[in-house]
């Protein structure tokens, strides 16, 4: 994203040392790995020690995409500025979490738009009485993401509608597959749009380019990449290995788990980046930083998440539920309504934090599902086997995701 | 709500003058209660009788208002903006028919959203081509009511999740209290920013206020208050006891008559204000008066309501039902679309008359569940016993409200 | 429609040449139906045919129109304006096939929203950098269309309900001819509205109509208009006759033949025109004939058609399946975003593209269910009527249509 490029100059010298403080979360991390430690450690240390990481892996791709030019430098922006959620989504989507990688998915969009956007315009608020921002930029990125978000949810729509039934998955993966290369190739167009024929909409002014000294050299920078790269990834195995126990004994269900504090984690630098520019009066940018990263979550990692689950036995597909589908459609859209009047006051950030809160606290009281998904698919293919012997075969089989009202019995 | 402040200086004398004969409502009422008349009789005198006294309630507490400075006053003000439909639902929650408080809550704002602003822009628009307001103002009154909304109904749709079975009763109370305590809180914020942060966003020249002579003193404002508070409460305890026979009679199910002539009842005196100042061509007050009520039912009256439940035997909850939940959305959605481009015309207005003329015709075919909902709750809960023992304790169990495709059965 | 007055001046003479070759189709069906040729070919013929005819009308009812004036000639226009759908749907409402008549519908207005507005936009957008129209007009427009698409859809929410059960179909009769009574109306003061009150809105200046030599006279015109819709109603006789067998030899289902193939057939002269005013920067009218041809679907022909189903033993609802209600929300909601903000890019056609691909993709993969509607009722309601006994007279009975996580079944 070519937000991105700006955020690097917005970055506080004195924000990077608390925040880096964090990192001593690394090295306690692994050795509360080696010593045996409890899940609930292992995941608090994990999670930490991520922010700082995610962080760095920002700053030194900023960096190297800034001396890189707008074009390959915008492509690497893009391509990495997710990865710390890339990385932990692919953890845990080999481990066969699937229903953490779609949580994550579906709360990283959550997190950008309600919890990133509000906190910002909270701050900002209460330090300016109105904020105003281009109106017309933020629209269009808006609408794009409220475009994206309906695609990426159709899959999950598709599988609750009452014609498809368990024989139809096959039908179902096709579909994901569909969506998900529409996604990549609308996210092409996307990175043509902003890197070449309307360059100028996102970059208005380099002023705030200039204020920052390169303070890396090219060398330092990508050593930085490639270690802060592989320590997210260590930490992701840890995270990811310790989440489902770590949510039997936190009480809570792996959803929330992953919409909640997955989403945080993975998000944290956008997080503080996007309430400081609010404090320096910046909205563009940070507008553009929540609507930017939520709309990359959704063109870009979730399709490559499911191109990568081809090289599993079993592939992943899209359908998030319920409560994703509902969450993501109310986020998005009320984001775009705060985005496109072109003003805000803190107010309206924290009716933003209040639906995230309530949101949250839906999935927080979310009761687990005992049985495995693959456990369910086995009983409800059992169940459609016998189905069209007892109600003819226009009987469309409850199953579980977005499906309301599911009912699975046997006779 | 400040938009009251500014409604007592709109109040035509000519319309007291008419309005104020329906106060004859009151004594004949009690009259019939005393000759034990049948309940279509109780029932209509009760709801014209509660329309000016509600004018009456309204116009007192703006006198006084007034006089006690922005701060108190517009606390008073808000506090008992919308009185008359807290009294009747206060009734209705504590003789048990929660149905019907939460179908005068969710008329409330569906009646304010779309009768009240489609009967204040057609209105208006007959009589100017155009009608302007302030896009900025109505833009963030009406995004606000879009995020109360969809946290009013998260309970609702929480109670749909597949997942979410009839032992998660005490969950989806935790829950209700849970979003109340957030709804409640957004609502002081409101005040904080409408009182005191951005007051003057909401009295933008207070030319209307001088215009008004306070033809009441504070002595005798307090005495009509005092009086009319009483005799809303009477008739609101008339009301409430003759709905479910009126509902017989009638052959109307009781939803409707919570979400159409309840709602209407409470609502006349906004009413019939908003559409004198739409003649007036002041449309920001029309438009404000019309959402600033909405929005205090989502925040304030529905939030107080769950908290005054806890005083019974069995607390309330937020379940509204499904065509409910989507008459809301619609509402406010819609409403929002109107009001943020910032002009209006007679077609608009016809427009949202229509749509609350499709859904009030919705909620009249809408077919009476015989079964009360504490029965429904002690067959779902037998069942929900039964179920793990026969289908494995994946199995979420249908119910009412919003869950489509229910199917409750036994073996 | 008066946005079809602004049509005829924009019209291409190179571009009718093309497309007129395609009449050529008209004679070659017809030799294929005498041949009795299979049902892909007679199906492909019929569309080919009905392209250049629908366009033919539209032509010849522009040119009457103009001479008669603004009032008559608007009214022929707004009568006219969709006649080939209508006439098509017709065919396909007396030949029993309500699935693909409501299926055009839908699709119709998803093909407008969708596929002639992304296409416009990116057209245009590829030869201009951004594009500006006025935001007020496309606003109201699309504001309207939502209100149009939502009481349209309210039919088939209401019979997913959970309080609706297979005995309600009569209710659920009376609610379509309710809405549809409403819908019509709601039309009539459009007509008022654009043709009287407000036509100033819709021409802002009628430069381009002077460009255009009439280069048919009235006696032409009236014959060209009677040829080719006599020439339409055959051509549709022969399509719609040649759907279900097409629909089984192409392995699509019947739905996807309706919401796509048939909707893109009918609306080919509205598309090809969008386009060429979008290259010419036009890009008022583009959105405007997009916009307007869904209205004019959502409020005229779709009450039109229940009305007409009434000459039929059994008369059509207006239950649209699932996938439809929600495409079309997602559709009406997201050309209201990108129409709203005034200004177009390629990109932002090009996810509306997106979108309706996503959409179409969905459709096709959906599995056709065999039964029959009627077959689906009648074991319904004989599930219905042995409901009471053994559940209770509480428990809502699962159906097809929007009834999500339906289930039906016997002891």
């Amino acid at each position: 994203m070519t937000d991105r490029a700006a955020l690097a100059s917005c970055i506080d010298p004195r924000r990077g040392g608390w925040i880096r403080l964090l990192l001593l979360a690394v090295p306690a991390t692994i050795v509360l790995r080696i010593a045996g430690a409890g899940p609930i450690w292992l995941f608090a240390g994990s999670a930490l020690a991520i922010i700082p990481l995610a962080g760095l892996m920002g700053e030194a791709t900023e960096q190297l995409a800034e001396r890189l030019g707008p074009g390959i430098g915008g492509l690497l922006n893009a391509t990495f500025g997710n990865a710390a959620e890339l990385i932990i989504a692919l953890f845990a989507l080999f481990k066969g979490y699937d229903e953490v990688v779609k949580a994550s998915l579906a709360g990283s969009i959550l997190g950008n738009v309600l919890l990133v956007l509000g906190a910002s315009l909270l701050a900002g608020g209460l330090k300016y009485s109105t904020q105003a921002f281009n109106r017309t930029a933020a629209g269009v990125g808006a609408t794009m993401l409220v475009l994206a978000s309906f695609g990426l949810l159709i899959p999950a729509i598709f599988h609750a509608l009452p014609e498809v039934t368990a024989q139809d998955i096959g039908l179902e993966h096709e579909l994901s597959i569909g969506v998900s290369l529409i996604l990549i190739f609308t996210y092409v167009a996307h990175l043509v749009f902003s890197l070449v024929t309307h360059k100028n909409l996102f970059n208005p002014d380099n002023a705030d380019a200039h204020e920052e000294e390169d303070h890396w050299s090219n060398k330092t920078a990508t050593a930085v990449l490639i270690v802060a790269t592989l320590l997210v990834a260590l930490m992701s195995e840890i995270l990811v290995g310790a989440v489902e126990h770590a949510s039997h004994v936190l009480g809570m269900n792996s959803i929330f788990i992953g919409v909640v504090l997955v989403a945080i984690v993975g998000n944290a630098a956008e997080h503080s980046t996007a309430v400081l520019v609010a404090l320096k009066n910046e909205m563009d940018l940070a507008v553009g930083i929540a609507m930017g990263s939520a709309l990359q979550i959704a063109l870009f990692v979730a399709p490559v998440l499911v191109f990568a689950s081809y090289l599993r036995p079993e592939p992943m597909d899209l359908r998030f539920t319920s409560l994703e589908v509902l969450a993501v459609v109310v986020g998005v859209l009320i984001a775009r309504m705060v985005a496109e009047d072109g003003e805000s006051n803190w107010l309206e950030g924290l009716m933003l934090l209040a639906v995230y809160a309530i949101l949250a606290l839906a999935f927080f009281f979310l009761p687990e599902r005992t049985a495995s998904r693959t456990e369910q698919r086995s009983a409800t293919e059992a169940h459609a086997r016998l189905e069209p012997f007892l109600f003819g075969s226009h009987a469309p089989v409850g199953r579980s995701s977005i499906r309301l009202g599911y009912l699975p019995r046997e006779g």
